[in-house]
């Protein structure tokens, strides 16, 4: 069960229409920039800029009065392009972007994604506009991401169709109603070195939205969780009755933007949505499987915890060698509802055979900070390999002795699992590891092996919890 | 009021008589370095090379065996050194640490760091050798720092008494009781960005504690607030009378580690102490006037709040480029007890006649991303003059123009800040500054202009939320 196991495919009778033309959005055999331009002032540059990284087939610019931009031969209108386009980027002023989506129709594109601004965001003019742009959709075929968005990113392609930086690689999928805050928040992972496996920032949703996603990415295998910030919702029926069928293959993992009165307001002159009731959010969202974060931090955490297998319970190992930072964590697992194992009598005598007499062999083991990268191995193994431990959580600071590097301690971490999982031992192991630059080779490591590694003990715990409670609902509903 | 005006001192009996001493550990004439040493895999070799950049007086080896340590003239003991001493750090092997204390003491060294562990953490034999250390001390009217800790820095003298990276400088003194926890602050904050004005580690607290800082620190000009990582108390009547009087002068921000049952066992075999019920102790700081946190990133966004003047009410007003930016630091602000302030209609009629149709003036203001510099110094500058405003929050995430750096928007705050200023408005201002690597210079114009500056909405909204509680203490006690 969980991340090592090939996911099923979801039963359902549009998943695979609706699949197979979102794929032109992530895998287009051909783009199409519509606006692309050689002034560094405008999207349009640093759209067609991005998307010459593209790695899955060509990019066209397409700008009427321009020979070449940015070196590249470009076309007067999409319908000169020879080659296949599956997906086209509008990001010319609003006034052309209707000529320049029915030209998409004519040219036979089926994916567009519609980056200006200017529709319903802006009030009912605005909003009848739109309308006609999907009419205008429906009548070629055509889904539409947008308008007023930053676009779509697929990391494992090196798909950008968006005006900001790529993304880092990873394998969480995320759509954000917000295409600023989405942006921002790229930005910060980047900075974190956490990445997405897609990132798709909606916009107004005009066509393709929240469920439309989580149905393709429910069967997207480089993505192993899903991660939405909402704020408000246009068909609620279907999103539940889709969200219901995606969680149970697949961890979905929802911010609500707009909790509290003033933010709900805050959100009704944001996108127009009715931010609605946060209690009637969190309640449909957890009957639907969907787990609830109450922060952008806490939302990343949980979802990047699922490149772990699921625990069989809530009972959680902690191996620290600062005191400190395990009573912290000990303290945010309680305060989610995680319990801290007994460990047995045998694993506790083990422990106490090799650690020095002020070490704490109870749960959490404390090592203290004179343990080096081999007692980490001989504790990972022993944690482990107790039938008491669900879920093991390896912390770590500066240890105190030369060079002062954890790199060592995340080294012998990684042997000991590599040992207990040729055992058959199959249970999730998550990280934390807290000391700035100096912890940065040894979260590398960590990562690069799969193990998610925060820095934090609330985003560990919170990744503990998502564990845990999405075990709980693949197994109700499986 | 706040961050502006000159601190009052304390009213009471005993504290400057603690603080002279006490201004030993931060400000001493002479240091020596009682097991300095040159071999890299000893502490003694840290500790050492950390003081050598020491700029207030001068550091001495003490190492009967060298001659020479790290290339600086080597004393056999603490005796020998000639000029004046007025403290020592003893990183000798336990069994030297007491007669290295004795030479202290004859030598009139006031303030002794014991950073060598052994003592009562590691049960009844240790703690007898750690009241001995204190009769010894008592006798010689020494202080001591520690045992079993990591050491004292003093940041704007560049003191740094430990084995660890030197934090970086700052307004807020930060006390741990855990070393190897507070060790991993500094390094995350050293990372950050994020600074502070005083370290201390305190150890087994055999003397000096934390009530003795609170007292030091209250009177201390370099710092505006007192952040502590708690995990118990030895002596709770006389920490709460002292805090009841700090608190009335400079906002002390305490984390509590050992909240839950589990945690608070942990803690139990960590420092020994008794955790005691975290209600308990919640209940008694609150009534000292202590402010609770939850997280590290809590207590120190809490604590940098205070270069800030005190707000008069908790009316919040929010300027912001991106909707979801807005709309989850709105919800943060109303889960902490914040309100939105409602902006004057003068105020929003002007806002409307330079902001795009699209933005809103209703808070929180939404400029929309394509806003630039001088719409932010026009926004701030209105926002400010609003007599419904108590508090400014401005956010910030990547402009979507050319250059795409959020840098204009701190400048055009700054210059509209030392306008409204010019003109007797007092108002603290906060900053959510949030994407990543693009926002870092916007961050450190805004930091080195003294403005807090957040990349997280719940970080940003504790802050404010920090400022709120404490101008109400210092309203109700003052």
């Amino acid at each position: 069960m969980g991340g090592h196991e090939p996911r099923p495919k979801i039963q359902g009778k549009e998943v695979s229409g609706t699949s197979s033309v979102l794929n032109a959005f992530f895998n287009p055999r051909g783009v199409a920039v519509i606006g692309a331009s050689d002034d560094p002032k405008k999207l349009g540059y640093e759209v067609f800029k991005n998307l010459r990284e593209y790695r899955g087939g060509r990019v066209y610019p397409v700008n009427p009065r321009r020979e070449y931009v940015q070196g590249v031969k470009a076309f007067k209108s999409v319908l000169e392009v020879p080659d296949p386009v599956d997906m086209a980027a509008i990001v010319v002023p609003k006034k052309f972007v209707k000529q320049a989506l029915i030209e998409c129709g004519e040219r036979g594109v089926k994916a567009v994604v519609i980056i200006t601004a200017g529709f319903s965001e802006t009030g009912p003019e605005g909003a009848r506009d739109e309308e006609e742009l999907v009419r205008i959709a429906r009548k070629y075929g055509i889904r539409i991401v947008g308008p007023n968005c930053v676009g779509v990113m697929n990391t494992r392609a090196d798909l950008n169709a968006t005006f900001i930086m790529p993304a880092k690689k990873g394998s969480v999928a995320f759509i954000s109603q917000s295409g600023a805050l989405g942006g921002a928040i790229i930005y910060k992972t980047v900075k974190e070195k956490v990445g997405f496996s897609k990132f798709v920032s909606v916009g107004n949703m005009a066509d393709v939205d929240f469920t439309d996603l989580m149905e393709y990415l429910a069967n997207d295998p480089e993505t192993t969780a899903i991660a939405l910030y909402v704020e408000g919702l246009k068909n609620g029926k279907r999103f539940m009755e889709v969200a219901r069928r995606v969680t149970k293959v697949k961890p979905v993992i929802a911010l609500k933007g707009g909790r509290s009165e003033a933010g709900s307001k805050a959100v009704a002159s944001h996108t127009g949505s009715l931010a609605g009731n946060f209690r009637v959010y969190e309640a449909a969202f957890r009957q639907a499987g969907i787990l609830v974060a109450d922060t952008i931090d806490e939302m990343i955490s949980m979802a990047r915890a699922f490149t772990q297998p699921l625990p069989k319970g809530r009972r959680v190992a902690v191996l620290t060698n600062a005191g400190g930072a395990g009573v912290l964590l000990t303290d945010q697992l309680e305060a989610r509802g995680l319990r801290l194992a007994d460990l047995s009598e045998g694993t506790r005598e083990h422990l106490r055979s090799f650690l020095p007499p002020i070490a704490s062999v109870r749960n959490p083991v404390d090592t203290t900070a004179g343990a080096r990268g081999e007692d980490y191995y001989e504790c990972v193994k022993a944690l482990m390999r107790d039938e008491g431990v669900d879920l093991l959580i390896v912390a770590c600071v500066v240890p105190t002795f030369a060079g002062m590097t954890p790199t060592e301690h995340a080294e012998g971490a990684l042997k000991a699992l590599r040992e207990v999982r040729s055992e058959g031992i199959e249970k999730p192991v998550l990280a934390m590891f807290m000391a700035g630059h100096v912890s940065e080779k040894a979260r590398e490591v960590l990562e690069g092996n799969g193990i998610p590694t925060y820095e934090r003990p609330e985003d560990a715990a919170a990744a503990a919890e998502a564990l845990v409670k999405y075990a709980a609902i693949r197994l109700n509903v499986a």
